[in-house]
């Protein structure tokens, strides 16, 4: 058997063994044993948001990516006569502009650098100066760069202009605190294998049930249709079309154990914790940050290449990799940088033995350890 | 741990353990270790349907289940100018059509009765008098009812008169010899968890490449854009959005199992085996089979209820459930039956032990033994 990899990346990430192990049973996606699964799933995802089924709110999910997820929010969401407000600085929002010219929504795109964080002055201007929007859509954690957004003073924003808001939570939500009524949002989109640690196969939505319903019968695609996705699940708690089963079943284990590990709030001091043990590590070996550390999130991290000819990044890359550790691209416009992620099952030991092993590759490689 | 439970349904179906245990293994989206599994299974699922890259075919992932990569292909491939002619005779056809309509696709349906496959007669004279339709898109195996639709001869008739023939062969791809240049099939569209034994997560296109190519620009939405999907797995063998990595590995085992048990004749044999047990045994239990044999599939058949006030479905599901013998409930339109599946990791000893345990229910519920 192969040995074990450690994913330092926005995910897929590393998950625990309990986790995977919780595949090893074929499970019927009509069945009743999948049914309750699905339905613990749904409730527990509510309660991670504070909210439930009580309260007005609704879980959906949805067959795929979190793109996926994405899509099929505001695909179904925003009516004909409705208008979006997209506040991007990074791929992640650049990528809700180009879903939404695909579905010729009316929309507009507030653009930041992907330096520099969604300001609500700007938001507020905005909504100010184009009363007849009706949607903000907003990334949390920018996955390009690893920053975060001010999403609660974002939503405060909204809720004075009574603006339907949709928070693409994907990397965060689970890893970071999050309280859908108090920070006012209507939709928050995340996918499985991020924050809660579990396999790829599905994003998930929660939002307001009054809101929910105004999607009925706008969607432009019949298997990204958020409406009748979640009409299926309340109708008879199945699927209308095949669900990804056993990633299903993983996700019901994950948080089963974000539940045992203290739930949100001690999720999120594991990942600060990997953070700060990153951060001073990568410091001592004279790597430089992309982001100023006041925006910086406690997700992933963009590292600048080392000034040092002798760095390559594909030999950096592989090096670590045959040590078992997985690193990630970066994807900013123009500077040269790498991410490293600190999300997953990941403990401050193994991050650690990352920077041990990032040490060895260095000095393999011969490049410079230019402390700052 | 719970017992293991066999599905004798049409997907999610039993897996084998070593299926299963693939998924034990974290692996980057964007690591060697997946490209490389990815890039196998492509041309795996190409040499199935006795097709190549060198002959001009192509292999396109699609995250989400069957009616995704369906709807993947409908909504890129059939363009503003084009006209898309859809056999339909059950759920399936009838779903294409609901997907062409919200996609505002022109396109005819040519409906036959669930009981009676599409003819090549009666596809042969529509485009004799709609010279216009550009593409024909037809089921194999009919999961609504577990017919067989003659592909070949209807493919023929696609062939002469120049039409793009688009296959859904979801239910029936691995568990039947197919030859996409023999048969004419331009598109040919299946799902991981049907018969090559896979966990559910993903659907694959086969296709041509010069139609393919046709689709560029194309389609109704970013997450379904097939000929995107194919050009971020040529640009690079990544997936644009994160790929179910955990089921395309299981799916990489379970085409080296396929292989192992000495390709699709072989599992078409035992799928058949495993048919006539079935069909034996139900018989001898007095069961009557919605569809007559000769258009019978080996894949699914539909079992009409007994005419005994004391059968009742409920009942009889949940105490096969609790032998471990997962059944599926019917889709007939007027008729009332259920289905039993013969695919997937089940040999003839487990579909006899599945009729043992339905005559054990039959005498606990007191059902007459009403042979024909």
């Amino acid at each position: 058997m192969k040995r074990h990899q450690l994913l330092f990346t926005p995910g897929p990430l590393t998950t625990s063994q309990t986790v995977k192990e919780a595949m090893l049973q074929d499970v019927g996606s009509r069945d009743h044993t999948f049914i309750n699964a699905v339905k613990d799933i749904r409730n527990g995802l509510l309660q991670l948001a504070h909210v439930s089924k009580e309260e007005g709110y609704e879980c959906i999910i949805m067959q795929g990516s979190g793109t996926f997820g994405i899509e099929s929010v505001i695909s179904s969401l925003v009516g004909k006569n409705d208008i979006l407000l997209i506040l991007a600085n990074g791929a992640y929002g650049e990528r809700i502009a180009k879903m939404s010219a695909i579905h010729q929504l009316t929309h507009h795109v507030v653009r930041f650098e992907e330096d520099e964080i969604v300001t609500p002055e700007a938001t507020e201007k905005f909504l100010q100066e184009h009363p007849e929007v009706t949607h903000v859509a907003c990334i949390h954690s920018e996955t390009t760069t690893g920053l975060f957004n001010p999403i609660t003073a974002i939503g405060s924003v909204c809720k004075k202009h009574k603006k339907v808001f949709i928070v693409d939570a994907m990397s965060s939500f689970g890893g970071v605190e999050m309280d859908m009524k108090k920070m006012n949002i209507d939709f928050l989109i995340s996918s499985s294998n991020k924050c809660i640690e579990g396999v790829p196969g599905f994003a998930f939505s929660l939002c307001k049930k009054t809101e929910l319903e105004k999607a009925k019968g706008q969607a432009r695609s019949l298997s990204l249709d958020m409406y009748e996705q979640w009409a299926g699940l309340e109708a008879n708690g199945q699927f209308r079309f095949t669900p990804p089963t056993l990633s299903l079943m993983a996700f019901r284990q994950a948080l089963q154990e974000l539940e045992e590990e203290g739930g949100v709030p001690a999720r999120e001091k594991r990942y600060k914790t990997n953070k700060s043990v990153l951060d001073k590590g990568m410091a001592e070996l004279g790597f430089k940050q992309y982001l100023r550390p006041e925006i910086q999130g406690h997700i992933i991290t963009s590292f600048l290449y080392p000034d040092d000819p002798a760095f390559n990044f594909e030999n950096f890359y592989n090096k670590l990799n045959s040590r078992g550790f997985v690193i990630y691209p970066g994807k900013l416009g123009k500077t040269d940088a790498f991410r490293i992620g600190n999300i997953g099952h990941l403990f401050p030991e193994d991050v650690k033995a990352l920077i041990t092993a990032v040490k060895e590759v260095m000095e393999e490689e011969g490049i410079a350890i230019a402390l700052v």
